[in-house]
């Protein structure tokens, strides 16, 4: 008994537990384990590196490490931190960005079609023949036609090359053509002081460019040259987003969303058999949720014809627009709830910073609906209970950390919800949402800034690879073995490419 | 057999399953059900309120709303979103801030001593005998002296009253004068443009005030005017952090931190003497992080001293400064597994954006170290596993809402990580750091803040009532039966109050 007494009071000693030094011990063991536990939970810790990989992470964490160590001495030297405006072309001189460029990304999951392509591409699709322009006021608005357009007009409708020419000077006309194209300005947080100044100006641009680009051939010109613009940032495959608007051409005819999706299939076909090693799109119908329920329904109605119609294209279906400004989710509950038979959802939700009000609890009605994917989700590190959901039935979060920053959600990135969705290992994926619209690249900016300025300082290239990974393993495609497969002889190509070009 | 067959096909039909009202009451029961759990799951949800409680509750929460309701529909409109210095004046308005203002608060668990007390209250004590002053390029220093001070002085010393009044405007001298004891500027975005010039600015002021305030007999006037204005706020408690520097006197005494703390004392049992309705303070020994082992070393043991000399004053021992800056609490491991057995450490720790840095694993230190509460503990929302351990070991969180945005941790409260653990309902307790300096009321501003824009739109007056009470539970006060109740004593009132004068 005595001795048993003895050895609770004095036998941990030699272990340490009662001397200094065993103290300090088990404190740093506590300390290490915990912070250990913590790098085998995040996201990205089950992946197994091989000793090439482990190269290459080598040379990325060396990289990353460098320009983190530089901000935290000098915060104001951390470019990440600050308005994506101020930063995102300095960002392309990173050793870090120009590796992340050319790692294949995999797939994008959340991407609004006409606000892919940078301004200079939409610019010059103001070149093409029988565009006809008409200024009204700060605006102005585009129709192709065989002849001076009938539709009103505030001023009068000219054709662009006409107006371009007798502008005197074609480079001036342009540079202030191209700012109808993009949302960057300079001293983006003086001009852009609150989320519906910066939303207008978004929404602006659709609205602008609309009759630009729903000119049929412009139309599947833009898409041909999205596909071709994603394989050459290594993105194998896309589901993209669309209102599906309708389409017209210079001969009267006006074509329907149905005819629109089509295009869409046969630009795909065309591209696959140019480009045979790109693996494929899905299209997502997503038109605007500010609308009447009635409306919600008959939008149900077009995706199952379009799924009937074109058989295997349709991803499924979801409600775009400002969230705060939209009807909430629960306005379309009965249709939503009908629609579910026939088509798989990936609703927007949570794109907010409102906590409680209707728009954060979107949240609540995209998970009940059986949502497949939550667009941003933004809101959702302040539901416990709807993280828990999210694991349980493994819906993925598209998390589009730019867009946040830009849209006004988020100031610094580094307050973004992801770095507590990655430490707790959510089924993230990442995309861009509307890149070009903001001038980034169509996804490494995305990656580039949350490996960098979202992601723990442990995080490493496990957590790249399987962001990649988890954009296919979410998507709608049926074969992933096949997907994956392709996917990681482009991975491995980027490997021994990095290893052979001594980064 | 086939009865249950049939039973399992169709049975449903009546509660509705099969049916089309069915599928959408199901879908709808379960957004309800999920929205109800998380209400019952976050913070104050534990909290009954009574019949008049539940009163004041209704008129609570219709100021609440109207003032959401308006800031959801016109974002621009939404104060407390924007940078507190714009909204600071503006908010005092509002009635529900009056309110707020007239509520029990219970205890400040996390302020620094000389950052309490408004700029105007420190440009009256330059009105103090004997105060001579240097003007040193942009910036100022003091001494009490009874004669001209033998201090070096880039210009010279001059007796501050004469200065004044030969000034030619007292007005506008003075006005210049109170710039030095101010963080508020006109557009603080464009001016402190990153973390460390705003610190650097905040660290000034404490150097800057130091000479004046450390003036014994302004030292002591001075926390006997904090404890007054606690108690106008409806704060019966205090533990107050305090670097202890060296105070002194006209008669070139310089007294040590252990007199430093022996004059707090003696203030503290004068101020219960005129006030007998005011609870009490506790010192938490809180000096310079920006150090060496050794002196940390020494820093222990003057905090033995002052326990030994005062017994009962002293809650326990933290370091502070910017921890960006400072050297990481693990380089103090040694001592501080040593000075653990006499003292309760009450540590700052991720009070920081970055992830995975040294000063985000503060926080791995600060729980291994066995500390009692975390100050601020900003970064905790990236480390799951740190939560776990948190919810554990019942160690508070000491969170300064208005501090982090003044601070420029976050730009928009509603971002603030504060919002997930209320929704998770971790040991939240709301302190205001050292409003002082920003131009807060001592509390008031950090509870509205919290309550219209951090916390959810559902979050109701029990976690207002929660708030007060954590303060007291998570206090060092050995006899909580008696704080509570005498918190209770005056909630009481204050609800009577609030309901006879129909607010």
């Amino acid at each position: 008994m005595w001795l048993v007494i003895l050895y609770l009071l004095f036998g941990d000693a030699q272990s340490g537990l009662s001397t200094v030094t065993g103290r300090i011990e088990n404190v740093i063991n506590e300390r290490t384990t915990l912070i250990e536990n913590e790098i085998k939970m995040m996201f990205g810790s089950d992946i197994n590196l091989s000793d090439s990989e482990e190269k290459v992470n080598e040379i990325i964490m060396n990289l990353k490490h460098e320009e983190l160590d530089i901000g935290f001495e000098e915060p104001q030297l951390f470019n990440v931190s600050k308005h994506f405006f101020e930063y995102k072309d300095e960002i392309k001189k990173s050793k870090l960005f120009q590796l992340i460029k050319q790692m294949p990304k995999g797939a994008i999951l959340h991407a609004h079609d006409t606000g892919i392509l940078s301004p200079d591409y939409v610019l010059q699709l103001t070149y093409w023949e029988n565009l006809y322009v008409c200024f009204e006021g700060d605006d102005l608005r585009f129709l192709f036609s065989k002849s001076i357009p009938t539709d009103t007009c505030d001023s009068q409708w000219q054709l662009l090359r006409d107006t371009r020419f007798s502008s005197g000077d074609v480079e001036i006309f342009d540079a202030k053509l191209r700012k109808y194209f993009t949302l960057v300005i300079d001293k983006p947080n003086e001009v852009y002081t609150d989320i519906n100044l910066v939303w207008n100006a978004f929404q602006n641009y659709f609205i602008r460019t609309t009759s630009l680009i729903c000119y049929k051939p412009v139309w599947e010109q833009y898409f041909y040259d999205v596909l071709k613009a994603l394989r050459e940032e290594n993105v194998m495959y896309i589901e993209i987003r669309s209102t599906l608007p309708e389409l017209y051409d210079l001969d009267g005819n006006v074509f329907d969303s149905v005819v629109t999706a089509q295009s869409y299939k046969n630009v795909l076909d065309r591209f696959l058999v140019d480009y045979p090693d790109f693996y494929g799109a899905k299209l997502i119908y997503a038109p605007l949720r500010m609308v009447d329920a009635s409306t919600v329904k008959n939008y149900i109605e077009i995706a199952k014809e379009i799924d009937y119609t074109i058989p295997g294209f349709l991803a499924g279906f979801d409600l775009v627009g400002q969230e705060d400004l939209g009807a909430p989710t629960k306005e379309f509950l009965e249709e939503l709830v009908e629609g579910r038979k026939y088509l798989q959802y990936f609703f927007h939700a949570g794109e907010t910073n409102w906590n409680g009000m209707s728009t954060d609890e979107n949240l609540f009605d995209a998970i009940v609906l059986g949502t497949k994917r939550i667009g941003h989700a933004f809101a959702l590190s302040k539901h416990p209970i709807l993280i828990d959901e999210i694991k349980k039935r493994d819906i993925a979060i598209e998390v589009n950390v730019i867009s946040n920053n830009v849209l006004k959600l988020v100031d610094d990135v580094r307050n973004h919800p992801l770095a507590s969705f990655l430490a707790q290992n959510l089924p993230v994926v990442l995309s861009s949402d509307d890149p070009g619209i903001w001038e980034a690249d169509i996804l490494s900016h995305d990656f580039y800034v949350t490996f960098v300025g979202v992601a723990s300082r442990h995080a490493d290239l496990r957590l790249l690879k399987k962001l990649a990974l988890n954009s296919l393993y979410y998507s709608t495609v049926k074969n992933k073995d096949k997907l994956v497969h392709e996917f990681e002889i482009r991975w491995t190509r980027f490997i021994d490419s990095v290893i052979k070009n001594s980064w």
